[in-house]
């Protein structure tokens, strides 16, 4: 296989940009031709999530190409939803390392601040299962879901959980404060943290990141450069949250890690940092652990702790990540390539040198994730085996595909109350996933948003084809016990009634 | 390089489909996995052009792979239009060829029968230049306008013109009827296509490809079948008629041809049957002569004359084409590589053995073309020069993408009346590309749609900041032609004047 070197690299100003998304591509486009040596490349792949409801922009790839006044070269848009960007750079890869192109221009954009919020968040969760967007569920809907799922499994009381969720956003800021080209470059306090308002409980405004426009550039090359892309996987996983078998952890990453890892001879021990995909903040701790920086469960105590700060033994988002550096959808994994890029070449304010470093990119609601790994020329070689035992990541089983019938109870498997609701829902909307005495799990809207906890017993009725849920009372409850005395009595007696028959 | 060979292929039936797009893509898939020996594949490539607002389907590359029951198995979305089935063959060529995977499925789908045929063509024309779309020039507009010019320029009668692209629907159709997985399986008369109506003069409903739903699937693998992938190559072009040099070839073709002949060490000659990107039957016969198989302005002569007919020297659309097989905008580059690739494996009655056929599939207006070649194992080998003069192809120049100034006046280029106009355009509506005196164009509609002619005079005003025309009438010019001489003359006197005058 071919070798892949990066050469030049671009990032626009994160953050509301009031030119069109065909002339923020373009200044992505020339900045990144502009510091390599060369302007000419053989092909240029786009990604790009929803140009179409965006901005009304079909055919982009014809029309970047055009506007960027490369007519004639060969033009591909790319997507993968939110990791339509590392999806381009694996694309771009591939066509390097297949000998058939020999520099590539990467781009990868999006432009969304033009929209209201609710039409955003509209397009943004079209990415969702058509059955959880049903109910009313949204990105940070679900995001809030798994991370009840994550506190109740690692045993985290409420107050630690937001501990971690805030030094994450801390740190993040703190780290984003430092960069130029971020949406936002100031820190923020824990005051502040503590003062946002619910999202989606457990998560606040603070946890989620903003909506930006913004383009990325990329140039890959089979000739020899200082930085080489010696590692990239990729993976997905079950579209709806409800087909899932595990909520903590996210399959496509693991298999994407796996290849990634495998195909750079490294592991995660000989990484010196990283950018990973933290859209919300519990993501990045998820991810940590996916990506075998920490074990499961523990990657909120590193943060703690300080180990992925700017100073720390591996740090976890020096750009500032989605979070602080702002998260064009599209555009987000060829922006953590591009920062790690410029690390590797000596940007930013570090006691010491980094020669080999990460992105993870989430497609949606990580369906379908991307690993990058880069290297300086020098970095040493570190041939260690992962996942530790060389064993291959399993495809992850779906739960149940078939369509649910009749359900009249289950528990709560996990659940939020989302006070920034979709259009056509009106908040506090309480969501949960339930788990039915037969082990399926269906989305259900709550018809009351008080007492939910992980493993209440609810009810569950169907209307208009979406699920609703009310939870059991203590006085239901002891009517069920009840009735089960009852009707196991009834049997018996029936049976010594049989018995006493003649046959 | 790795070579690239064909196991399965699949196709739908296509026309109207009553399924999701999602079964659609399940159906294409499972046929294609069910042809090969092996159901696993290591990624999966899917093409298709605009589901988000065709079907309200985003993140459809994770969406197929878990409704295929390959969650896990990495899954990306290609797009280039109306080329995606294409495009997404070349990504999947790539994957392979670089050694990064072994196998793959490549998917290409598009759902549109279920909408309006206004819907549907306003989704359509958002692949147009935004200021030729505010015009309400549409997909049949631009080609008709297309057409016109081709005719100018090869001195062709309007009755000629009319004879060959009946001709071309005639064989089309024709072919269309012996395939059973085509839309429209019955052959047309002569007479039934003189007397269908107008699209947009000269092109009329039998000229143009209808509305359809369908999916193709192809399985590449790095091991050798009877089937070889020998050549691939894609070129873009200006995404506006008015930003180009010339009208009646297509540049993004040439491209694409130079890059795949040379890539196959083959040439034109060599080639027995192709599947061109017959979208319009004026498309046919360009995209004939762009490949290199007839001489500018030869195919139509070539078409009448039986050529390219079934049992003709160089079949050219034998499954029937766009035109009658069916057009699924992102479906039907990867339909034609399995229409190619079921005839080298000897479906179809036929005199002869065929042994290396081509596709070549437009995306846009011509914007995004690509072309395949596929030969047999035993595809005798002909070492031929492509372009005969080996010279590269040289990427189209951009004729002028300064913003239009005022224009007054200009003259005719191309035009079309236009009878079945996007939502709020009342027919006929009359467009024409207009070069003004400086060599630029723009395009306009026209004020009136008497009179048009190719090299017709008009005034030009800008309304709203759509351009309209109106066309010089004879009073005009002879009354333009007296104010010339009269301005002379006052010119003449006036410098007589100066010359009397003391220096």
């Amino acid at each position: 296989m071919q070798s892949v070197y990066v050469a030049g690299v671009a990032i626009t100003k994160f953050g509301k940009d009031p030119r069109t998304l065909s002339e923020i591509f373009c200044d992505a486009a020339r900045s990144a031709l502009g510091n390599a040596e060369s302007p000419e490349v053989d092909a240029i792949y786009i990604g790009t999530m929803n140009p179409e409801e965006f901005t009304g922009d079909s055919n982009i790839a014809s029309l970047i190409a055009d506007a960027i006044g490369l007519g004639g070269v060969p033009a591909v848009r790319i997507e993968t939803a939110s990791s339509a960007g590392a999806a381009a750079l694996m694309a771009g890869f591939q066509a390097i390392a297949s000998g058939y192109y020999r520099r590539v221009l990467v781009l990868a954009g999006e432009k969304m601040t033009h929209l209201s919020t609710s039409a955003t968040t509209r397009i943004l969760a079209e990415v969702i299962d058509r059955r959880e967007r049903q109910c009313g569920a949204t990105m940070p809907a679900l995001a809030a879901m798994i991370t009840e799922k994550y506190r109740q499994k690692f045993r985290l009381s409420e107050s630690r959980l937001q501990n971690i969720l805030c030094q994450v956003a801390l740190k993040n800021h703190a780290n984003g404060a430092r960069n130029p080209m971020a949406q936002f470059q100031r820190a923020i306090t824990r005051e502040a943290y503590f003062a946002s308002k619910f999202v989606a409980t457990p998560l606040r405004l603070y946890d989620c990141s903003p909506i930006t426009d913004g383009a990325a550039g990329v140039i890959l090359t089979s000739e020899k450069t200082d930085v080489h892309l010696a590692g990239v996987g990729q993976g997905t996983g079950p579209l709806g949250l409800q087909d899932r078998d595990t909520f903590t952890s996210f399959a496509a990453t693991k298999i994407a890690a796996a290849r990634a890892y495998r195909m750079a001879e490294t592991s995660p021990q000989a990484i010196d940092f990283a950018e990973v995909h933290d859209a919300f903040t519990p993501f990045e701790i998820i991810n940590s652990e996916d990506l075998g920086f920490f074990p499961p469960g523990k990657a909120g105590e590193a943060v703690l702790d300080g180990k992925t700060a700017l100073d720390g033994k591996l740090p976890i988002n020096p750009s500032g990540g989605l979070k602080a550096r702002g998260h064009p959808v599209g555009a987000s994994g060829l922006a953590q390539v591009v920062e790690v890029v410029k690390r590797l070449r000596g940007a930013g304010v570090s006691k010491r040198e980094f020669k080999r470093g990460l992105t993870q990119s989430i497609g949606g609601l990580a369906a379908n994730n991307f690993v990058t790994i880069l290297q300086r020329a020098d970095a040493p070689v570190v041939q260690n085996l992962w996942p530790p035992n060389g064993a291959p990541i399993a495809r992850p089983q779906k739960v149940s595909a078939a369509p649910a019938r009749e359900i009249e109870e289950g528990i709560i498997e996990t659940f939020t109350i989302l006070y920034v609701t979709p259009d056509g829902f009106l908040p506090p909307l309480a969501l949960a996933l339930i788990r039915a005495l037969d082990g399926r799990l269906v989305m259900a809207q709550g018809e009351d948003e008080t007492e939910l906890k992980i493993g209440q017993e609810v009810f569950l009725r169907r209307v208009d084809g979406v699920w609703l849920f009310t939870v059991k009372s203590q006085l239901q409850k002891v009517q069920e016990a009840f009735m089960k005395l009852f009707q196991r009595k009834a049997v018996a007696t029936a049976k010594d009634n049989r018995s006493g028959e003649p046959k």
